[in-house]
């Protein structure tokens, strides 16, 4: 994890739709620890674990100090994963966290808050403190005792 | 399993288009035992147990006496299981056996072949015998030490 | 698999001591097929994938075709697994299948039937068939979709 | 976890031989977070669940901060798990973090150390924070989410 200093602040998020949830600002969510997990309903590893892990969090930690936010970033087989699929996606896998549709990009496959962010690919997990600062940016599916720690450690800070 | 008296042919195959394969036929495939896997790109089950054990009996036993098939019986969320969709899914998942595509039904939710062999839901897996008779009929996975011996005794019996 | 022609006749077994059964011999057990299963109570392979996979024959196959049973092949930290230490694992670890100890060799480490056998190590897989004809003999645990189908393509031929 | 007003000091620890290490005591280890994991080496959850995570914890957390502590309280088949069956144990599932052996009770099974702290059984997994109070003590294995998140909020506290 980044340590407060070298942070930068979360970028704003660009949503096309929201699932779960009425619309979400990062600014409302300011004083909570904010987990963003991006994903792909077509992408294995997010299947097997990285969605997975973001429900763990959400049911372990409860949503009065931590937000778990999905983020649909879609880069590749666009036509495969429209809106109306991840929402048969969310219903099958029975998702309860607020998952957001990444805004598509306007000159490439890459999507708005996915490149803002400079995520590189799916799943990726992206831990925003109390504060607005993006601390933890991560590719691939990291062991649930870091991530644990690392969300209890922006927890212990103060706000 | 049921034992040869009691079981009845295997219905023929209704599939608008095939992936992995030029178009099959079961008495294109007689001499062979198959193993017809019956699923949806969004069912969880088939994902996290179905399709992996499909591949595992495909890597085992080898295409010379076991023809495994995939069969994608979409019979909800139409909109977002069209084949384009699997062809995107085929290919993340990096599934190699043949797989077609039920065609749809005429007049319900429910497509051709998966009506033909009264399939209940996803997963489910279904044992041909050499001679064309439908020898197992099981909805959900079972354990693989089952599935790997009902193959065996199936190859095990005359042609 | 070796097949029938180059398969040699299993050895008799030499144990000091059984569980969970009468004294067995291949004598008695022949029309059965047998699947011997090496094991130390100490080796951390047999305790995660060996005995596990055992229980699963056993509780699959049933006694009435199958005999599973188990042979406890100390060749090493003899002094921490004495029949009395395997007791209590039995009992701890729930394990119903009958377990012989293999009687500690005149000269070496090595006990007598794990010699007779040229067990290379633990845990073992051993099938013998019908008429006694020694058919697999593996190192290490195999996948149970293998192993199943190892043991019908054995139940499948005539005693 | 208990907050800091309601836990009591930890009991000194009562052990006849330590493994992987000098001999320990919670005074010298005042200021780190200290992971006392309380386990037999024929109970099976501790062997499949509890020294797994155990090793990951140490593995995770690195020893300047935290101490990962293995207990050894044999309360049952005293005679199939003397320290010398320990040490093989120790070597065969490669456990390089710190063991001690509870002392012996004087008058019933129930070694010294467990029945200091009141430990239920095993695995059992305690957490000391930096001033040597007693946080959590907790019966059987739990997520790995909830055991990274409580060492971490121990960490965060004051020495």
């Amino acid at each position: 994890m980044m340590d407060e200093v070298s942070a930068s602040p979360a970028p704003d998020w660009h949503v096309s739709q929201w699932f779960n949830t009425d619309p979400l600002t990062l600014t409302a969510l300011r004083g909570k620890v904010i987990v963003l997990h991006a994903f792909q309903m077509l992408c294995p590893g997010c299947v097997a674990n990285g969605i997975p892990q973001a429900q763990r969090i959400a049911r372990f930690f409860g949503p009065d100090h931590v937000a778990v936010i999905g983020l649909h970033t879609v880069f590749e087989h666009h036509e495969a994963m429209p809106p109306q699929a991840l929402a048969a996606f969310i219903h099958e896998y029975r998702l309860t966290f607020p998952i957001g549709v990444d805004l598509p990009g306007k000159t490439g496959p890459i999507p708005q808050t996915m490149a803002a962010y400079a995520i590189q690919g799916t799943p990726s997990l992206i831990l925003i403190d109390r504060r607005g600062l993006m601390r933890k940016h991560a590719l691939g599916t990291e062991e649930d005792m870091r991530v644990g720690a690392d969300i209890a450690f922006l927890l212990a800070e103060a706000g």
